[in-house]
């Protein structure tokens, strides 16, 4: 069950002028199963994103990689779940490339106008035939207000489907935003995520597209982690229909920084529902780590707090077993850390002073916070004046279990 | 139960000439516990260690590494097993010196003649009283033939003592080498383990000794990982008590050579006793990567495979989901790496070749191996000659649950 977030209410999504989305059950792992989705682009759509830094990254990356630097218009995303196709060589891509000329044939287009995504069980082959033989009935029910659905349609181990909806009004013209995202483990993304995917109606430039989900991916995106693991095929895409009132044509006006400031919230909430419904998570862990010398070492010690598997099932047992903490801190990377100068807080808190246990610090103290299900743990370095903060959750039985049964 | 790792047998445990040990049960933490040792060394030995790279590391391991470096000869050690005396700031230190004071009385030497170490929770008070009342009992009790005693009495989470000997005979002269260890979780050590004493009876010069200390660690210690988490105390020393034939005066002779191996071959069997018994471990895993450009590549992938939670999960459920495997070489950090060459075998198993499935790849020969409970992963680059090689071990409900229930 994912902590403290309500499942997304279909009619709270608003559609997005521009864009359409359809699904069907392509039987591609199992039967009965939304696991394929298409999205469908206005001709005045400009499209950007980030993907993987896995240098194993999955066949679709690649080939959503080489169409979105051909240049063309984007005319239609094609996502399926249940085989990430990654690690499958030559055959992979051959595979993605055969969804794309597959939708492109039903769309009238070129194939480099499509851009293809997938997920799930890494070293499979794709089972291309099931995709390209699901792709009319998603074509057949293409609507607007789909997004619940297109939701759903991308789940892979995922409890619940993850959708959020924004709209702004910006130099008096309004932007409706619409999101979703999926992801529960195989979760730390280096300059994306496994996969998000936002929509707005204003028209946008591509280079200023390109900015702004670069912008509002490093704060949102790549600010969480479940387990470490770095997926093949992680992607966030940025879309902007062209089909509302508000046009951006560069980075430097004040509607591009409005509505960048916009669309991270937006990410930011669908990246925090990812770790809310991470693998086994039951509770909700944000780490801010200030008073750095620059973003960099406050990272490193964020991830390593977020990472260690003793810090982490400390906050599955509620156990203040606190000395974890600064243990992982002392090896986090940073060299020259004098530790003698570090405080750290969990919540209202204040736990170690100095680097050492705070005389004041009482073990109920530590323990009522523990036992909330939305901890801040707060760590100030007293070298500088940089930040950074890292949403996480907990390591559970219930994420061994998943992870020793995923394929079963 | 640790993996195809028997337990030592007492009397298989050589003395070794020059070094007697002595056990209490101070009351550290549980009552009725072997909690406290002490090694007492002959005149003629020589002593050198490798510490935790971990910025918080413990007042012990700070106070050790001062009275080695003040170059007098060290008469004992003293450890104490229930609380690590890290994260304790200004009031750790004195704790530490506090014990050496108290067995220099004792022994009628100076403090810094004696090293101290603990092992246990960290940001918690040192009861350093219960160890000075202990000290008395443990020196009653001196002998040379408590090797297994003196494994047990290091134990934490540990579920059996770790010991070994060897006798090797070089320049027809005989020398005999017997260690002990400790360690089951917060295991990645950064320059050594938490902990590891390795005594012989040569003669060896200090600058010798401190060479042949860190060869044997970097082929041991710091080539296992059971959670990726780096102690506050890890401390490896070895020792040589002079009391023997042998004598090595520096590194360039051919009886260095011949006894850095044998310390090195004991060294790696404790480190590999370790892993065996590591927290919940239920399979052996060793990782091979071979043909990298350098150590440190090779070194980075196979931390990578052997940090992955979901690599170790599915180790865990003997579930052939190889693709993990390769997700954790792509992000291991090597920016350069052509996945596209990369071959990956599981024992006698070819499962990837050129970065996609082996043609031949057999999903029931993945799964006999992963039903073994020992098992070898080769990961081979085809970029160089380089090559590494790191034992780990996978992760079950029970690393879960120890590490959920540590301090109750």
């Amino acid at each position: 069950m994912a902590v403290n977030s309500p499942l997304p209410v279909a009619s709270d999504l608003t559609p997005v002028a521009g864009i359409e989305l359809g699904f069907a059950e392509a039987g591609i792992k199992k039967p009965h199963r939304k696991d394929l989705l298409v999205l469908k682009l206005a001709s005045t759509a400009t499209v950007a994103g980030v993907f993987t830094t896995n240098r194993f990254c999955a066949a679709p990356v690649q080939i959503a990689k080489a169409h979105l630097a051909s240049g063309k218009a984007i005319k239609a995303l094609v996502i399926n779940t249940g085989n990430a196709n990654a690690g499958t060589g030559e055959t992979g891509l051959a595979h993605a490339q055969a969804s794309c000329e597959a939708l492109a044939r039903l769309l009238e287009c070129e194939p480099s106008q499509i851009l293809p995504f997938s997920t799930g069980v890494i070293l499979e082959p794709l089972p291309v035939d099931k995709i390209v033989a699901g792709l009319p009935a998603a074509l057949a029910n293409l609507r607007a207000d789909n997004w619940f659905n297109a939701a759903e349609a991308i789940m892979t181990t995922d409890t619940q489907p993850k959708a959020a909806s924004k709209t702004v009004v910006i130099g008096g013209k309004s932007v409706t935003l619409t999101g979703i995202s999926k992801g529960a483990g195989m979760i730390k993304p280096n300059m994306a995520t496994m996969l998000g995917f936002v929509a707005c109606d204003a028209r946008i430039a591509q280079p200023a597209l390109e900015a702004m989900v670069r912008q509002a991916a490093d704060a949102s995106f790549n600010c969480i982690t479940i387990d470490g693991d770095t997926s093949t095929n992680d992607s966030f895409m940025l879309m902007a229909t062209g089909a509302g009132a508000l046009q951006i044509d560069d980075t430097t006006s004040p509607e591009y920084a409005a509505l960048a400031e916009a669309v991270t919230a937006l990410s930011q909430q669908l990246a925090q529902s990812i770790v809310r419904d991470g693998e086994g998570a039951t509770k909700f862990i944000t780490v801010k780590v200030e008073q750095g010398r620059d973003g960099a070492e406050c990272r490193k010690i964020a991830y390593a707090i977020a990472h260690s598997p003793l810090v982490k099932t400390a906050f599955f047992a509620s156990d203040p077993n606190l000395g974890r903490i600064l243990a992982a801190i002392g090896y986090a990377g940073v060299d020259d850390l004098d530790v003698a100068k570090l405080d750290l807080y969990l919540d209202d808190v204040w736990v170690a002073r100095h680097g050492g246990r705070h005389p004041d610090y009482r073990e109920q103290d530590g323990q009522r916070v523990m036992q909330q299900s939305e901890i801040t743990v707060r760590v100030t370095l007293a070298r500088g004046t940089a930040a950074a903060t890292i949403w996480t959750c907990d390591l559970s039985h219930e994420y061994v279990t998943i992870n020793a049964d995923y394929r079963s």
